[in-house]
């Protein structure tokens, strides 16, 4: 019997969530889909009528992926915990190349919450799935005694089915390919961050949650068959964690350009204030695409072109050496190794 | 602006929760597929390429459900908060005729619990899946702060296959068909109530949490198409409670007869000790299938052959009069009304 304990950094999207998903989860719920690690399971609908059906290549598939979001506070610039559950899901479910469909809501709620509160909550999620064109379409409610939960908790679950020939997966990236960044980073975070701090700056800080699949399908509609090769949204752990587990999947190096990151400049000031880098701070409504390098213009373009994506940069590229490292080519021009995120930079981001 | 808030017994599965229900999700989540209230969604795969598909009745459906478990203590007596988060989906998704095949699992941790308390639970999630013939896809953690979460809770979605020409939902029921329950009430909900009282028994009581898919897959082989009109699991609220919703979804009347109820021995003297009527209590092992007439019997057989039927009986029937109303008619001979589960019985309970 041990007497190792459950921590915060557990929970971080880092070195301890992955050290638990390993040593944890992946001993006891043993299968190929999960083994896989990505944002979201993709699984074949086996045949209804087997006559009536093509090919196996053309069975549906579908993606499936779940989070729960225990944020604090529960309404915050930019968003509340009801667009986050949506979007989060949305997104986990778009980075395989999938349309999300339909989502599944489960509300635990501390006794004492104020229906009002509860009803703008679930508002937002209403209007948030409407806007990312997806229907909650089951859902479940407890209540647990005051001091058992903080207000509210919010799990979402969400189904998309896969277009046939998409595959998106980490391990297709390929050395030469583009790597390519949404728009800014750390937005997310440090708005969460300064709120509960009661910081406040000149330009304010705004949370970046939004729905990502219409960028997806974009790209997927514009570039060639088989060159978006990964997809990846940089939420808890941050740019540095997504682009480690990147590298790790696809057993190559990633190489970044320090300049080419996009960091607002209230974001710069409140990380350099708390002693933080943008890097590993969690982002909401953002994606890293690797492309193959012929159509890495074309993404570009198509991500500039979209309201969600219209600060893209082309931020590094795949190498052969290092494998499973990132390696980040500082504005000074110095190198230096980018290692996922060790401890909890800010417990329930998210 | 309201100061309403919101009460345990919001999350009790009875009058309350039904409320909340149609008078907030409803509200804002409106779409038909939600609007069935059945146990889970089902919803068509739309045609991934359209000419190797067949015509649209025979398109894949899917059956798609979420519950978040929240239940103290952790363990009791025949299972834990993972036994049952795999049992409770599962059967959510079975009581739409549908195959389970999938799940995922999202955990809110408390910071400070136990590594091995959590790898018993997951472990034990683990076995159930496998005997359930289900697999863990897709998952998520997320540790809250200290006094921000009762050490865990657990959701788990999942989603199974409709197959072709299934069709089970509570609006199937009409005037004559026979009821089915698939063994002895209150076994669950008891067990957790005596085990935080304290009380003890001379024969143990024990948590009836199991899955029921193989029981919904011998109905389906067994009966002729169609006469499998609907199923449910009695969970929150009771049996009392799922008989009121199955009733409300026929716009039909139900009969039961007291005398046909099995109850444990154990179950009837803590009911009677804390004065509680066991149609309200929660199980987490039984269904209530309704049925044609003429199939009854065959129904009734094959729920006994099953390990988790062997004592199903026959309990009542559909009828025309006092359509969405639940009448008992007692081991005295005297009739009454059995409404949903009022207030809160036990918070908790799953």
């Amino acid at each position: 019997m041990s007497e190792e304990r459950i921590l915060l950094a557990h929970g971080s999207g880092g070195k301890l969530s992955h050290d638990l998903v390993e040593q944890l989860f992946l001993k006891h719920f043993d299968n190929p889909v999960l083994l896989q690690l990505e944002d979201s399971a993709v699984v074949d609908i086996p045949p209804a009528g087997a006559s009536t059906l093509g090919p196996v290549a053309l069975q549906p598939r579908i993606a499936f992926s779940t989070d729960s979001y225990v944020i604090s506070p529960l309404v915050f610039p930019g968003g509340d915990i009801g667009k986050l559950a949506v979007c989060g899901t949305v997104n986990d479910i778009a980075m395989s190349g999938a349309r999300p469909l339909w989502l599944s809501a489960g509300f635990i709620i501390e006794e004492g919450l104020l229906l009002d509160d509860l009803e703008q909550i679930v508002a937002s999620m209403a209007a948030t799935a409407a806007g990312a064109g997806v229907q909650i379409v089951t859902g479940d409610t407890k209540v647990v005694d005051r001091g058992s939960a903080d207000k509210l908790f919010i799990n979402t679950a969400g189904v998309g089915t896969v277009p046939p020939g998409v595959a998106i997966s980490g391990d297709r990236a390929q050395p030469g390919d583009t790597i390519l960044l949404s728009g800014t980073i750390g937005d997310h975070g440090m708005t969460i961050m300064t709120q509960r701090e009661g910081l406040q700056f000149a330009s304010p800080l705004e949370s970046d949650c939004a729905p990502l699949n219409g960028l997806v399908a974009d790209l997927l509609d514009a570039l060639p068959p088989g060159s978006l090769r990964s997809l990846r949204d940089p939420t808890r752990g941050g740019l540095a964690t997504a682009l480690n587990e990147l590298a790790t999947r696809a057993r190559a190096g990633i190489e970044i350009d320090e300049t080419s990151l996009p960091v607002r400049e209230a974001v710069r000031a409140a990380c350099e204030l708390l002693g933080l880098d943008p890097l590993f701070v969690a982002n909401e409504g953002k994606l890293v695409a690797i492309v193959a390098p012929e159509a890495a213009d074309l993404a570009l373009a198509t991500l500039r072109a979209h309201r969600y994506g219209q600060e893209s940069t082309i931020i590094g590229r795949v190498v052969e050496t290092h494998p499973g490292r990132v390696v980040l080519q500082t504005s000074l021009g110095a190198r230096r190794i980018v290692d996922m995120l060790v401890g909890e930079q800010l417990p329930r981001i998210c």
